[in-house]
């Protein structure tokens, strides 16, 4: 039988970084590729202590649940955010199965085909797929280390009327950088002023090396609670598998994305965010961020001094100042699709930069992931690496 | 601001029931209105021995996993399908946010606007809002107690040539019917013939009262596994917080299926899941669905009983042969709306339904669930309901 599938379909793409990985997981490949956080600092008797005082709390504990998320959660969830200088009311807090699910029905209720989205260039490649997939057209804004470039961005705007601007503010997947204050603001003007809503996608917010200096969510400048889409998500800052993220918003937009949820799943795991309230009630999750912010960065200093070790000017990379990437650029000419495929007979992996681009891709970058990889792990991947940089058999 | 959604948001519907359960929430109200399973026959403390074997595999349990589901969870779903005559490959299998996330993924890739669903009258109404939200048409099938009527079926696919025939064949939601074997074979040979996807929701199959019929699914008797997506939960038969069901279909289908799924959440809970597999392996699922289904016979004989006590010809109703409803039929000027007012003023809900129709609801209809409410409580619900049908104020 041939199959007919849905217009849209045709949008879709199977995630080059996802087959890499897949490859990648046989055998005894060091691998930076992935997005994934520190197993071994994971707090598993925590964890587990948190499902016991849900299994504790009674059969009712294990029963349907509301489309919103589990309320108390949803309660700390506001908490949490109040301290980032997002304060907003708890009917306005969905809870997701992690904050890929927040893009994928933001993007549900609010683009048709042919509707225009603005990103930054590089971003975050399966949020460019969800947008692709409901028929957007994706639009790259120009940017440099400090975030979009206001002119660049006011003339996008007038000129292809966007239906959300999409930005990772802070400590960006690939490229790790973080927006300045300047910028923030700049852009949020902008959408005010042309009545265009933002999707701040901001899962590696709490992941910060330097406490001196204050990123605020854009959320948190936008007082009137019009303009700004917020997701974050737990899967960093405590565990994936858990899968509970969360989306806040303006009121008429949470009602839209609340209806999607019901339809789309009626709710995520019951079980899994009652457990995550008694985690946030129980557990200093804030001295445990504190721990992961060290850890975090000692690895990529380890890393980052790897990299220093090669000729000045072969590559080059902005330190992070925070998040789980150190994004690199080699000269012009180099292809680190290629490049890759000698790493990972080296035994070590990293992910090819080019498909984190809307367009003009550059061929000559990758993203390093320091958060996964033990200390052990990080130098002996980067000896296999910088061997492979060091000595590249193709270009 | 104002907010400008995708065009297919006008087709979304807050559910009618779920307004209604929001108010039943409240107060001293016995509830035969949702579609809960008992919660005093949860099986928690073996709920609570599964997560702990999770946790005891360690840390890399709590880390991402494969948007595919959780492996030894696939195999279990492979073996337990088998048992009831379904052969597929693990490959084939994808573990979802219960089984309405398979009916959103399946309608997300397969509808278009403008596309025609072929649906039973009355049938599930969140299926009826996921259709919608595509921009499917829906078009009801004739049918009696024993499934859909071949003439009628066969007119509307000439007619219609529709995507797919969403079906519910053994102990549907909300009328509780099953079908008998002939007529899940004329619905496949007629797709067969016409070219047209089946798309079984089947989360009631385990709850079968009367063990010597067999209703095999529709998916068993599909040997070329081409026409079939075959949907199914465990949060009926385990509990629903787990928030696990999957589905199974052709390969083409299934990898498409599958894209969907990693954008629309990178995978489900994968905690839940490792659970879920180590209850299936060490517990025993069968008894507990032995005692599930005996318990809920119980309850549904109690209510059975007292409609019994009804004047004959007032109200009619068919006796379930396992789920989890029975569907009654007042005289035809009865509307079980108003009806349902007084019901909650005398302190018991039931759902009127209309809202379960596709087209000419039938206003004196309403459907009753006996599986949450303890025996206890379905007969202080039932004397309530019962005077209530016996003397309406209103009409």
């Amino acid at each position: 039988m041939n199959y007919s599938f849905a217009e849209l379909t045709k949008n879709y793409k199977s995630s080059a970084v996802r087959e890499i990985l897949s490859v990648i997981q046989q055998g005894n490949v060091i691998s930076f590729a992935g997005g994934l956080p520190a197993e071994d600092l994971f707090p598993l008797d925590e964890v587990q202590t948190a499902y016991d005082k849900v299994f504790a709390s009674g059969k009712g504990s294990l029963q349907y649940g509301l489309t919103e998320g589990f309320t108390p959660l949803r309660e700390a969830i506001q908490a949490k955010m109040a301290s980032k200088g997002i304060h907003t009311a708890i009917d306005n807090i969905l809870t997701t199965t992690g904050s890929q699910q927040a893009i994928d029905l933001f993007s549900r209720i609010i683009l048709s085909p042919g509707d225009v989205v603005l990103t930054e260039n590089p971003t975050y490649l399966s949020a460019l797929q969800v947008f692709r997939s409901y028929g957007a057209e994706i639009v790259s804004v120009d940017g440099d280390e400090n975030g979009m470039e206001y002119e660049n961005l006011e003339t996008k705007i007038k000129k292809y009327n966007p239906k959300f601007i999409y930005v990772i503010p802070t400590f960006s997947n690939p490229d790790g950088k973080v927006w300045n204050i300047e910028r923030r603001r700049q852009l949020l003007e902008l959408c005010q002023k042309y009545h265009v809503l933002i999707l701040e996608d901001d899962p590696y917010g709490d992941i910060q090396f330097n406490e001196g200096e204050v990123y605020p969510p854009i959320a948190a400048l936008d007082y009137n609670q019009e303009h700004v889409l917020y997701t974050s998500t737990f899967s960093k800052s405590v565990v994936p598998a858990l899968r509970t993220g969360w989306v806040t918003g303006p009121v008429p937009v949470m009602k839209m994305i609340t209806q999607a949820k019901q339809m789309a799943d009626l709710h995520s795991s019951s079980i899994d965010q009652q457990a995550l309230y008694y985690l946030l009630r129980d557990f200093n999750l804030d001295g445990h961020i504190q721990r992961l912010r060290g850890e975090y960065y000692h690895r990529m200093t380890i890393m980052r001094d790897y990299l220093n070790k090669l000729e000045p000017g072969l590559f080059t990379w902005k330190e992070p100042k925070g998040g789980m990437f150190l994004w690199v650029k080699g000269q012009k000419h180099l292809n680190t699709a290629s490049l890759l495929n000698e790493a990972v007979k080296k035994g070590v992996a990293f992910v090819p930069g080019a498909q984190f681009y809307v367009d003009n891709p550059e061929y000559h970058t990758f993203r390093l992931n320091f958060s996964h990889s033990t200390p052990d792990n990080i130098k002996l991947g980067m000896d296999r690496l910088v061997d492979v940089l060091l000595n590249p058999v193709m270009i």
